[in-house]
């Protein structure tokens, strides 16, 4: 992987140690604002690496890109990559991963590691969860055992885990939720960030973000992002979106939030995946962002490309020797036709869905980069207009 | 993948045009003939690139060795693998095959490829099939349909998938079987291979392999060597073993009837895997091996390691961190513990599948190494010893 990884942890350690707090474990160094939107060019410094912003982080969750390994993810591109603390929580469990040296080793995967909390995760069991003050009781979607998560130990767990940015344990409330409910389960979250904020101290080499909550309610998210932002915290994510509501809910959330977060932090809109939503995301001034939709969708025999959703499976493929996408560079492409790759979809073999899974991360990192160039040349907008046409959004 | 093999296929090609038949498309050169058992050192010449033998072949059924990429192959050290005419000829259909310009270009596979004839998986259907001296009525085991194959249609579908090796259409008899099913069985194989002969001409880059057959009988084994040997064909193989029988039966069968085979053709022993066959198969004179068991054993969670099997899921590996086998040089053993692989089984993260393949599959190649080493060297009896010792093998 990178050799220079054990080199750069070190110096972070060491700067700690010297008590000299000269720099943050995980800093967005921004290049560029946007002249027409609110999108920000950056580089966002972490003990695993340098990665390009906006970025879109491929997700792991249990300690595994599905289907991929960590030098395919080098090669399609991806540089920091998220893993789920509920779903390594209960297996292997955070003892296992602390014998194993941490996630990054456990997993040999040299670059950046984001951890959410778990608490996206609790919360969707419905009925098989418990809020109080102190944590959510919940039982285990894999033995129905009894389990307990608390900002502390979803806290602990990620710094056993060792990822360069620790999520705080919040709350994600349902869509559709009542005022009453969404207010009560934001503060909520803001108490527990505090809490998340003491527990991980100034651990070496990790970062924790806080989570503007409020639901789809404007004054709740102004009310989050004054509490959270308070915390002066190296980095915010707007969680609660992209649950449920219509994407033109979202976009409003996201120009009436985002401007109420530190210029100088980095911005991270957690789930949110498709092409439309990420520039649209970028020109509301978010920097990260993260999906299982490139992934799943991929699994499921569908690929993202230039023109649309090409559903592979579909019998009108099945004699079409081009590749998935004609503009596209990923290994995929460059070697097979879309009639092989439907035909290993069609026979169930697991090189289909890596070839399928391949494609679409490289089609989103491709997607990002052409932000970054965008932006760069002070062209987002338009960018933005030939996109959606040639892929068949409205504008 | 190999550049030089279009360069190779057209001197062939040209080689046969001009009704030169100088070489023959597969042709085995020995280096060495082992003095203390049957064993010889080679050096399989093929349109598709030289492969050192004894050789195990991986095998891809479906036009893909399961979870893996060409590249992962040539990686390991396959130079050929096996793919099945029954499984392609029913989806994705040879018609597909053709349109794609065959099947290394369909799958994207520069090395050499044997195809089997159908003949194995057609009979194994068992009531679905209809035997007649003009060849087996069956019903697809995908979708029920009616399906026929014959040694002229077996042959012309491995025509169009272009395989370098192509099989002789034949039975292969259940063990146990009569004395009467084998013998009239062997003697219709013999029938039909000359059909298939017939049928593959002089195509060029493509070698037919006629396949022996009599059960377990040595008499009906030496009728059919004779038989099929008359043909005068570029390789041979020895069918209807390690299908049930204890595996002393096919030693005895082996030691009778490949001295029976020209010694200047390549012998190819038909489904054979395990590593103490390899061994036994190579020492009685054997060349060329396929079989699925690394590939699905490994799928399955099983790993092969030179000091015998090892399930990788099992508990008492729950916490270990070492490599499936500390000895072996595959990208697995380099990068993953023992504890991760069973963790990502237990999840059944696919992941898990490609790395238990990687490794089974790097293992057979470094034992068919070891064993071309062993015959260098003059001591494939003691290498023999040495590895049966380790693995826990009865001596």
């Amino acid at each position: 992987m990178r050799d220079c990884s054990l080199a750069v942890t070190s110096m972070w350690a060491l700067s700690f140690k010297l008590g000299v707090e000269v720099l943050a474990a995980v800093r967005l160094e921004i290049l560029k604002e946007d002249i027409k939107t609110r999108a920000r060019l950056g580089r966002l410094h972490t003990p695993h690496g340098m990665i390009e912003t906006p970025v879109f982080m491929p997700v792991g969750t249990q300690a595994t890109v599905k289907s991929m390994t960590p030098e395919e993810l080098e090669e399609i591109g991806a540089g920091i990559i998220l893993s789920n603390t509920y779903h390594l929580f209960l297996r292997p469990g955070p003892e296992l991963i602390r014998a194993a040296g941490g996630l990054h080793s456990f997993m040999h995967w040299g670059g950046a590691i984001l951890t959410d909390s778990g608490g996206f995760q609790v919360f969707s069991l419905g009925d098989l969860r418990r809020i109080s003050e102190e944590g959510v009781e919940f039982r285990s979607h894999l033995d129905g055992s009894r389990q307990f998560l608390s900002p502390e130990i979803a806290t602990e767990v990620q710094m056993v885990l060792g990822s360069d940015i620790v999520m705080a344990f919040d709350e994600c409330a349902p869509y559709p939720c009542s005022h009453e409910y969404a207010r009560d389960s934001s503060a909520r979250t803001t108490r527990w960030a505090a809490r998340c904020k003491e527990t991980l101290g100034v651990s070496a080499g990790q970062a924790l973000f806080g989570i503007v909550q409020g639901g789809t309610f404007k004054d709740l998210r102004r009310e989050s992002a004054a509490g959270i932002t308070a915390l002066d915290l190296p980095g915010y994510a707007v969680g609660g979106l992209s649950v449920g509501e219509p994407k033109e809910v979202m976009y409003e959330i996201l120009d009436d939030t985002v401007p109420l977060l530190p210029a100088d932090r980095p911005r991270y809109l957690m789930g949110v995946g498709s092409p439309d939503a990420l520039i649209e995301g970028v020109m509301r001034g978010i920097d990260m962002f993260d999906c299982v939709l490139p992934t799943r969708i991929a699994r499921n025999g569908t690929a993202l490309t230039r023109f649309g959703k090409l559903v592979v499976r579909n019998a009108t493929v099945a004699r079409d020797f081009s590749p998935i996408d004609p503009t596209c560079d990923c290994y995929t492409c460059r070697h097979y036709s879309r009639a092989y790759v439907r035909h290993l979809l069609k026979a169930d073999e697991i090189l289909g869905l890596r070839l399928m899974t391949i494609h679409n991360l490289r089609f989103l990192q491709n997607l990002m980069r052409e932000i970054r160039e965008a932006i760069a040349a002070e062209r987002l907008p338009a960018y933005r207009r030939e996109f959606f046409v040639g892929y068949g959004y409205p504008l």
